[in-house]
């Protein structure tokens, strides 16, 4: 992906269920404990079924359905869904994503952890979304940051993309970013590109933090990938994207908002990356309703 | 704890190390990815030492510091660790959490599991703190509810614990909490906590969730540990704490937020349940300098 | 349940299968090494069938069922099994529990498997079982304790269920079980009682270990939720019972056989804790019968 | 070991903590569930400390002492162990087999895993050494057999070597054992021992099951390393031995107890297999007591 | 297996599923990464489907087939497989080993893990196929070593199956392997043998290393099961076998390769065992087309 | 990494231990199955201790040390090692890569693992060093290819650089390279690259595969970031290297021997891609001797 040819076409492929059937897996079995749910299997007879929908309460877009439905058929193999609002969907209030079937007990049971993962996951993808609306019409793309929870990186990435956002880096391995703290002790920017360029693979993109004009004035010398521009006024972010001039992608960070995004994305910049889509995730109101 | 016995001194102990570990060195892998740190090993050389502080920027309550200082440690035991702030303290923007001595390489290579633990563990419990202190002076109690991230259960209960609230369930398993579909699968509230009662270990409390007074009184006669009075105003909190009279734990749930606790916590329940701790947390704002 | 609610007609809920399977898979691994089962594969062509039955030899009650089935379908699913007699059945010897038909491989692979968990575990439920017996007519239930095998508590505590035996607490975390050491530390039972108040969650019960009578009537001062009467044999139980009074359940233990269990019964308290249910079991006979 | 060769003068080396560890970990992960030693946790002060020491009540072998110092270690490091009587050692009632002393939250923690594990093994390591006593001065051996509890097989199997009995297979993969229902499918025994020779490795020895003298005979000619006299009473078993005249080593099984198990001996056989030491164990007594 | 049975008829039994899944299951992982197959995702639609085939490209032995295809299973259990030329089957340049069908995106991810496992297990399978052939018409078998791959032993092994070898040791639990260093520890060959002896169960084997014919002789004494004869030339070890006389099976080991293998089998020795079978694999050149 | 900027100056650094821990550990417990190493056990005494040193039998490049070493401190934390020779060193028949000293036990039970580790990957550095030397002098780097082990892609990769060479990509979703595959079913080459542009974050290369010079021209009208030449000669290479002139790293693959590599990189690519280095290793002769 060049400067020139970043689109908002991006299409959104299901992770694999090897992917995330161990995570669902172990929420569920960090909910059942060591006796299992016993309100449930003391109240609710084993031959009793239900039916039930999960209904969102507030407008906002899906992501992390195939999580949810899969607490449900990990804890019992009869319960049968139907998919009414996938992921990357648009809801609004009182609107099913999907209806479920079966044994009541499974249904009581997997409830929670359902509902943990669809309304976390589906936060992440509402938050992006008003963002990335935000700043429609710009040739700003909206990233996620590696500020995520333990073992949810993959799925919370997803939920990114599910709410029209794109993926930075996944790790600390499959990208080079370099930032103050390594120049620092390389002495300077060109000795950091420099080492990092001799020692990694010809498939890693290189990406450096600037915090000043100068900087950046040094770096486009070097041939990096991608400039960090960290903490800039939108018109300083102006004068750099017109210092670089299309030969890097430019990518401003530090605390932008909804509020804040149409104005530094009017800077010209190609990527806005918010951390807060995974650091602080307000999770979207949905409920599981038992309909007749 | 009955009602005439929730005191505010809640006493806040270490988590095992064996119950941190697993959740840290899971987290740290999932970031090193199949190549580590490329960005850091291309840079950095080994032998670089270096001085780091946690700092916080916003004022809050520190959480999770064990866990964040783990991921040092595991990455290289080489790094020395100083606590100035440990878990529960309230800190102000500048103030210094912990530092942190040792090989550059490690110092880097750690610091986003670090933070990213620390950040939200802190976020919990400063929100958690805000309430609590919004209802400073009346009997009642803050607790969380089973609305978490997979895996971090343990943690982020521990982090309300620090912001000085208390914890609900842990899991399906530790308690009984009846709520509206069990009631109605049983046929009646008295058939429900019946079939509870006969089920359960002697150890085990019996919670059931009450939309009406008249719910209430049926209650009452069945001798319940606790009710949980959901989406109830404070007149008729009131009334239905009146009503209880001292003969189980009432709690009251449903968007309570620092806002509109105090009112609620005026009607005299003992707990205000705040699902919104762990579901929806705003990291608290670390960094982590490098002094020098 | 409270000392007035406390009745026989528990009921016996099927563990989840998500919770038994690790359980089962990690045994079957354990037995075929790194070769698999060596004779089966040489000597049994791999087109050959069976039809095979576990049959009790001697009186007994099932239990475990589900873990034994599961052996067999997780070697081969092809393997097709018909309950007989499920868990908390009394079997009479001779008696089929269930029979199994399909590749004669598979059901060689995972007999002795299954048989272990199927012959221990119903080990456990007949040897709670004797006791429940002999206790009926009184108030009393037997419950059982922590004293388990590395990650059989699940099983084993379902395998008491399934011989009409209640549970003790789950592990360390469900409930407060106050000991002498507990005592010692804290200078004083009221001290420990206190401490534990403040401490736990709403949900949380507190049991209180007492070896004197002084220690009792302090306890009842305390409002504490049950009491454990240590080693006191029956005389002094039926004090103890008359001087709590039904202000909290009264729970005996300390070496309680089906031979001593009705004399302590007859004391009128609430609950038998018996560990040897759990740390010292004789399997129940079962075979597997190949049928024709 | 062919027939000539038995000795009674078994070492017993430790099993590498490599081996043990994962089994501990998982027991005290299993008692701590989400929220830890809530007890301990409210009542002991973080700076307590304690001396404690892990006392025989009854007469008994030591087996496990590895595992249960170990419960202490990962709970708390800062514990220090001292051993008396290890692994293989006899114990009188009042013997104390090692001492602790430490942080005594980690000692009251840790105390419940770690005596489930010593009285368990040490039980077995006891009625071993009770049936190796009983047929002292005869060629017997006595062995255990795969009826282990999941997870437990290397552990359970050490325990019988540290009772001075010695192992049968330790799973499906390192020896052939053919029983009737192989021979069954096979056709005839000679078949099924062709085939096993035929599939199987040159350091992989052949047991036959016979329950018959023809058998055995049938075997003798075929060249087995053992044969498993099952459920034959010393008069039969001495003809056997007879027959086989130590061109293979000789088992008896079959619910061989401490009172049968001379009888059985004196008739000649190499070994005696006995499934009751791990199928169903009787807990040593073994307890924790504070020293001052 | 005695000097005067060993056959070349080994059976070749598949491993079952519940051994190879894991293996499986994560080398799928380690390819996924945190994203996914990136590549197909974004290029290749959900609803296309392809029909592709397992082809060698060169002639060899087929090993690991079950596990490739099991890679496509996991990935999407939508993938239909047939199997032409199963595990054992010898194919030649152009020869389909098996097809499958079904959504491309699956058949694109899964290829790699699935080429990887059958490349390598083929490629272990036609090495050890050449040595055997080379060897025909002799007393010896072809056997491995334990210089396998981590986590890859039972399949390694397998392969050598496939390939018409046998088995060595499986690990260094399941066979006594006496070698100089053990032997220079004890003191003398009878002592190691002796200690070997009293300290292991009745159904392991004992082989010991010798390097010279006076140890040799001395060994035949002390009645091993089997000796090793490191990196003698075929002069000497027919005179060793002569020495043996039957009384052992007789192992040579050192750098065979199928050129130095027929003569080394003539000197009449009962096995040959190669560690380069599994520590020096020249990967099956297999590939995956696509047909129409 | 651009055409003009690879460098030989790749720096080494250690992978960190907790990525390699797990690896090394589940080989030991593979290797000690259900009973530990027996032979060990029974022969060599505890108190025995010994001084070892990995020797290098023929002349390679050492990569794996770190693992190496690893399995035999975590046999027994007492082993004491001494590194003379570490990854990436070249060294000769005879020479020392480093000298272990400790309880003898340990040094003989982890004794396999460790070589398997050890030679395995200094096999994988010792052929990439041969390639890498084969073209010094032009622009060409050697990489790997995702043609690994289970498992164990981290540190063959790292092998790979111990050895001089580079690497390709470590997963399916670290970067994007479209196959002919990929390509057919987006029905053209633009295509494919334009869907991937739009699904693909701001951090990752696109290299696209391609045979034919017209498909390259086509590729240069897209921007990729690298073209894969699959199976070209050295004159269609040049030709394709002119045709690119500078617009996208050239990547030369197929059956790439150290033979033809000269001619290969003589042609003027920037990369040489080599399955074999990890897909075929012969792994490197290192031996354990005991010093006195």
């Amino acid at each position: 992906m060049d400067a020139a040819t970043v689109t908002a076409e991006t299409a959104l492929a299901a992770l694999p269920r090897l992917m995330i059937e161990p995570i669902v897996r172990a929420a569920l079995l960090e909910d059942l404990g060591r006796a299992g749910d016993i309100t449930t299997d003391a109240i609710v007879p084993a031959s009793a079924r239900a039916r039930v929908a999960l209904v969102a309460r507030k407008p906002g877009v899906v992501a992390g359905l195939d999580a949810a439905l899969l607490a449900f058929e990990l804890i019992d193999s009869a319960i049968e869904t139907n998919v009414l609002r996938g992921d990357g969907a648009r809801v609004g209030p009182g609107e099913t994503i999907a209806t479920l079937a079966g044994p009541a007990r499974g249904l009581l049971t997997a409830e929670r952890t359902a509902l943990n993962l669809l309304c976390h996951l589906s936060g992440i993808a509402t938050a992006t979304a008003a963002i990335v609306d935000s700043v429609r019409g710009t040739r700003a793309h909206v990233v996620c940051t590696r500020k995520t929870m333990p073992g949810m990186r993959a799925l919370q990435k997803h939920a990114v993309r599910a709410g029209g956002g794109s993926n930075h880096r996944f790790g600390l391995d499959d990208a080079v970013l370099i930032k103050d703290n390594h120049v620092a002790i390389a002495g300077s920017v060109a000795q950091a590109v420099r080492r990092a360029r001799a020692h990694c693979g010809h498939l890693v993109k290189i990406e450096l933090e600037v915090d000043t004009l100068a900087q950046l004035r040094e770096a486009m010398e070097l041939g990096v990938d991608a400039v960090l521009l960290d903490n800039m006024g939108p018109a300083m972010l102006a004068e750099a994207v017109a210092l670089v001039a299309g030969r890097a992608l430019t990518e401003a960070s530090g605390g932008i908002t909804a509020e804040t995004a149409p104005a530094i994305a009017a800077a010209g910049v190609d990527l806005l990356s918010v951390g807060a889509l995974t650091h602080s995730v307000k999770a979207l109101d949905i409920g599981l309703d038992h309909v007749s």
